[in-house]
Formats: structure tokens, sequence, C-alpha cells
């Protein structure tokens, strides 16, 4: 039995991507019921850019893939966890997570890439 | 330096809470502004809620309270990520993530209390 979703009134829930393998948290990103029915047809990670309004395969241009290994659903059904296999990093700034930053401004996450080398 | 955490339209971010320990991801919930002050000035995990349209403290009446280790912020500042001890469960079914069960239906997550013994 699959769990019905409730992408709520914008058609969109949050999912969380964790690296499988580490337990680290790399990003959150927001998908649509297409993105979702991508990444489930394909094995790789979709999401929906909200700012480009696009469905969008995650490191489609940077090489940067994340390899689902599973996708989990909160009580709710309101937000999704991609459990992923992330090749490079999933940050566009070359960390290896979206979250290398307290909110004191500490850095404390690993720079895995020069993003001038990645991003035309 | 403080992060300048953008909060958007609505005035509230999402935020994953992980064990900091074991590297759960434990739930998904919003945070407000003043949310986030509590949650900084009281070590204990505190979110607004959508539903109830209130602050919530996390276990304020279930006991099972989240001490916030660190909070991170992601690369576009509107992501939370906070590292907690999560006593007891984090998930109102009595599971200690609320993402118990995979999209498939699975369940996959450890329960750990039985919501009858605990919510009135």
């Amino acid at each position: 039995m699959t769990v019905d979703v409730d992408f709520g009134d914008d058609g969109l829930v949050p999912a969380v991507a964790q690296d499988a393998e580490t337990g680290e948290v790399l990003m959150l990103a927001y998908v649509s019921p297409a993105a979702l029915d991508r990444t489930r047809e394909t094995g790789y990670a979709h999401y929906y850019s909200r700012s480009r309004d696009e469905l969008w395969k995650k490191g489609g241009s940077s090489g940067h893939l994340q390899t689902v290994q599973e996708v989990r659903v909160d009580c709710d059904a309101d937000t999704l966890l991609y459990l992923v296999d992330q090749e490079g990093g999933a940050c566009h700034t070359g960390h290896r997570s979206c979250f290398y930053r307290t909110v004191d401004g500490d850095e404390v996450g690993e720079k895995v890439f020069d993003p001038d080398d990645v991003y035309e």
C-alpha cells in the first residue's frame, strides 16, 4: 500500500535529503507529485524549484546526483525523507551539506568542491 | 555574527530535528522568529503550530522534550536544523521518529511509547 502524500494547497511538500550511509542531513527542498513520481521511476532525487517554477533533477547540471535508497513519509504524510547516496556535495556553495553553518555563523560543515569548477 | 534567517512571506521556516547522537531524522516542524528566540533562550526546542496558530514547546504536554545542542541554518538561510537530545519519542504515534514509514507503507521505525499512556 502506497501512502497518500498530502501535497497541500501549493501542491508541494518539503523533502529532507539525508546521506543514507553517514546520516548527515544534506539539504531540504520541495517536491511536487511529478517530482516524486520521477524520483521513484528513475531512482534519482528530483525536486520542484519554487524560484524557477520547474521540475528539477538534483545534480543535473553539476553532476552531483543523489541516488535514492528509500523514500520515507512522516506521520502526517506532508513531509518526505529521501535517504540518498550523494555524489560530490549537495550544496551549491561547495559544501557536502547545505547546513554547513550554525545560526551563530560558525562554519562547521565540510567543503568538498569549488563551485567555480562546477557551475559555469 | 548571527545569520539573518529568512522567515519568508508567512513568517515561518521549516526546521528539521535530528538526533544529535544517532543522526536519526526525528521530525519536521515550522519555526517563527519567537519560536527560534525561545529555543535559543531556553535550550529546549520550540516550534510554531500552523494548525493551532501558536508557539509550541515540543514535549510540553507529553514530556518528550528536545534539548537543543546546536541550531544550524542552510545556505539560503530559509531552513533550520535542530540537533537535539530527544526524550522518549518525537512522534505523537509513539514512534521515535515521525518518519517511521516508507512511502510504500512499510513500517521501518521503532515504536518507543504507547500514545494512550501519554496523551489524555
